[in-house]
């Protein structure tokens, strides 16, 4: 690494406590708390996870794993193959990771994601043994500049008893600038987070440590590492329409105006699709204050229609990675990360007004939402930041394709196999089909809306069931509890959701 | 009606506006949406809703009716009687009207009390053609002074084109001055609500109204009324006595303070055990920061122990209404009603750090809590504000007996069947069992706790349960969705949810 340290280690208390990775690795000991930066793959630290995972092979140590979101190949992944995690929070969306959660190897927490840095504030979490932070660099002042994301850094770095720092020196310079680090205080002694407007800068450019704190500053010169690229497909730019059809509605009602509100949109190709479609739109002046930047919004900053974007992290195809060293400074005044806590708190998004889309794995009837369990039973990724947003939004929307495995379930079901947001925080629901608007509506009127964006193959049986109910059961939110899950059976017993004829009249 | 009318309207502009309530009710057009004041039957108007639900029995007309939450004999109960209901948001705890909710005849949005003032002011719930507001009086200044509750009543002042103020000539006096009236701005155009200690005062003793939108005013004599006095019985004693023994145990291992963190409680018996038993606890200088003010609150402030109490409405026994006026004047400094949205408000909870305690109809094994609906479709009242703090509170907590119906009902379940607070946002579950303590545990050790403090005679089919789910399902939440409801469908067919000891083991 023949790189002057200097450039990256600008305070001399610092410089002296550069070790190997397998060093700072063998600090850690059995049961302790790890508190990892990293969120959608950006900004986790990839030399040190790796060298832990590798003593984890000759050793027999478990750790509990805290970070801000999903970690990549380098930490979630090689730290579950090695065995060496006990239990991770408050998110993740590894491939191996969740099968070693879903076999019962790995004990998870799926967690709000604003409610994280709380928890590890308040110790229900126990106390943090070390931060692992990936950086971009240590200002004179003795800031800890973060790489791709915010995250939960923040809180570990203040709580953590010891602190490792993995200085990359891939990392592009203008990281420096784009962060706003902001820290709560406890509960009861902290003020009001003073953001009025989405670029409302409120905190400082890094996170500040205390040098004594600091054990070690390990060195890693690997890159940032890219997410899938969620090109559209016809179905979900049929769902991308018919959201953007409904925020076009809005505008010609004159419930907003051209300019939106602040926009929160998931990760992934129907959220891809929507900010594609933006492009075309007559939206203009938009603003984005999200949890994740993805593609999308750098295209909507070129193509002149999102004027600002605050979010706590990337997640960034090849392509968009290639170019960010170039493409932070060109957009240096145009985007913002903050704490998860911050990006994430209820107080901005409800003062904000924000409005949400996430997406939902089922929905049922009356607008319950599933995010999180295939089958109520076996987690996929987890709920992240949609409950968050969808509680206090000023818009709550879901998206899903009508049909999942090729036409043998139905996302629309009676009843959900599990509930990550309630009927009293869904206030729409799109589907390829078309949009359920469902504010202002009783749970039986929500229904009608509901079995109309279903795919028509489910039609019929949604309706026989919502029927059924009312006529046999009947009250506020009619079910046949018996028949509840019925799909859900159908599908275990028969591969398919879809009743044989003679079955849908029972 | 002797009295001078110049002390309630103390303000020119109102002076010539009395009306009786016929003429006031006959101003009423089919298909209204009417925003009245009241919130657990305090403060709600009287001599309207009567006369109205008098017209309705002569006229074919349905309004809907949005207030802070449940009203009672004299509004919701009669006008449920009279038929000339369509839509009530947000809540309703009336035997009447919930009858009529569960056969269909009235449509009912169960909302999250914090979450009107907003729907209203977006306009999600259509216009407010006329707001109906109980007061005590008008002042020089034009404002209308409350009677015991705020509710959404600021929102229905300033969005209604019409308001129709129903002054009350038997409210204590000493309401004026009570009141704290804080109005937010649109979404995207408001500040912070600046509440950082429970007491801050924000706003006006009384709510703006432009003389000009006064169509009238009604003259009412009716006291305030009573609710049940919610005596502690064993099992809510025991309960209760739980409850303060994990608060004590969070103070002994430093968690919190002797003066713990600003309450929440929900409004009943074991609440109201609760506070009772606070009387003869270790805790001091209390505060509390809830929804509703019950009986004991007064007690505490009375016994010295709570230092200063605020809410949206009261919610008082008989012995208590009757020295209602009295009271006001000698607690003055110590209680204070502000409108529920700000009450209610994620922001202030979380920044207050509120612990929150609450009822449950039932709880999974997972810590997901049914607090609306019996069976999954019978509405019982409505989720109030139990979400509201549930979701942003320092710890949040519901309360249950384990069992019902004289143990024909294990509230304790393998699937609720219904959800209103998922796993996500339940610290602690109590019941007169014990108390489970789920922070910073993965559902399957969770599920282990909650096993713990359900009914001995249930313990064994639960863990049945939970055995065979793990083992022929497995993943993050183990269930098998054809047994998920075995309990409730149990109890319909055999009248109770206790399986006979050959279905236990399946």
């Amino acid at each position: 690494m023949g790189k002057d340290l200097s450039q990256f280690i600008r305070n001399e208390a610092f410089l002296n406590k550069v070790v190997s990775a397998e060093e700072a690795a063998s600090w850690i000991e059995d049961g302790m708390n790890l508190g990892m930066s990293g969120f959608t793959l950006f900004g986790e630290p990839k030399e040190f996870p790796l060298a832990l995972s590798k003593r984890g092979e000759q050793e027999n140590f478990k750790v509990n794993l805290y970070t801000g979101a999903s970690l990549g190949p380098t930490a979630d992944q090689s730290m579950a193959e090695a065995g060496i995690i006990n239990l991770r929070v408050p998110y993740q969306g590894n491939a191996i990771m969740r099968g070693k959660i879903n076999n019962g190897e790995i004990y998870y927490i799926d967690q709000h994601l604003s409610h994280t840095a709380e928890e590890v504030r308040k110790g229900s979490l126990g106390k943090i043994d070390y931060a692992i932070i990936e950086a971009a660099a240590i200002t004179e002042d003795g800031l800890v500049i973060p790489t791709g994301s915010v995250g939960n850094s923040p809180i570990f770095v203040e709580k953590a008893e010891n602190v490792i720092i993995e200085i990359n020196t891939t990392a592009p310079k203008a990281y420096e600038g784009l962060h706003d680090i902001y820290v709560q205080k406890a509960q009861g002694e902290r003020k009001e987070i003073p953001i009025y407007n989405t670029g409302d800068r409120i905190g400082e450019i890094g996170i500040k440590v205390d040098p004594a704190k600091v054990k070690g500053i390990v060195l890693s010169e690997q890159p940032d590492i890219p997410s899938p690229l969620f090109e559209p497909n016809e179905e979900t730019q049929k769902i991308a329409d018919n959201l953007l059809a409904f925020l076009a509605n809005e505008v010609e009602v004159g419930n907003l105006p051209e300019s939106l509100a602040p926009l929160q949109s998931g990760v992934g190709s129907v959220a891809n699709a929507v900010l594609n479609g933006m492009q075309k739109s007559q939206f203009k002046d938009l603003e984005v204050f999200s949890e994740v930047l993805q593609d999308g919004v750098f295209d909507l900053i070129d193509a002149g229609i999102v004027k600002f974007a605050a979010g706590t992290a990337f997640s960034l195809s090849k392509k968009r990675v290639d170019s960010l060293a170039e493409d932070l400074e060109k957009y240096k005044d145009k985007i913002m990360f903050r704490p998860q806590e911050i990006s994430n708190n209820p107080e901005v998004i409800r003062r904000l007004g924000v409005i949400s889309f996430n997406t939902a794995i089922e929905v049922d009837i009356y607008g319950n939402v599933n995010s999180t369990h295939v089958n109520g039973t076996k987690i996929m990724n987890g709920i992240g930041g949609s409950g968050d947003f969808a509680r206090n939004a000023r818009i709550t929307i879901f998206v899903t394709s009508s049909l999942a495995k090729n036409g043998a379930i139905s996302t629309i079901v009676p009843f959900v196999s599990h509930i990550d947001h309630t009927e009293h925080d869904v206030d729409v629901i799109v589907t390829e089909q078309g949009y359920a608007d469902l504010r202002g509506l009783p749970p039986v009127k929500r229904a009608e809306k509901l079995i109309e964006i279903a795919h028509p193959k489910y039609k019929e049986q949604l309706r026989a069931y919502f029927e059924e109910a009312k006529e046999k059961v009947g009250g506020q939110t009619p079910h046949i509890l018996e028949k509840a899950f019925s799909f859900h059976n159908n599908l275990k017993e028969n591969g398919t959701m879809l009743f044989e004829d003679d079955k849908i009249k029972h």
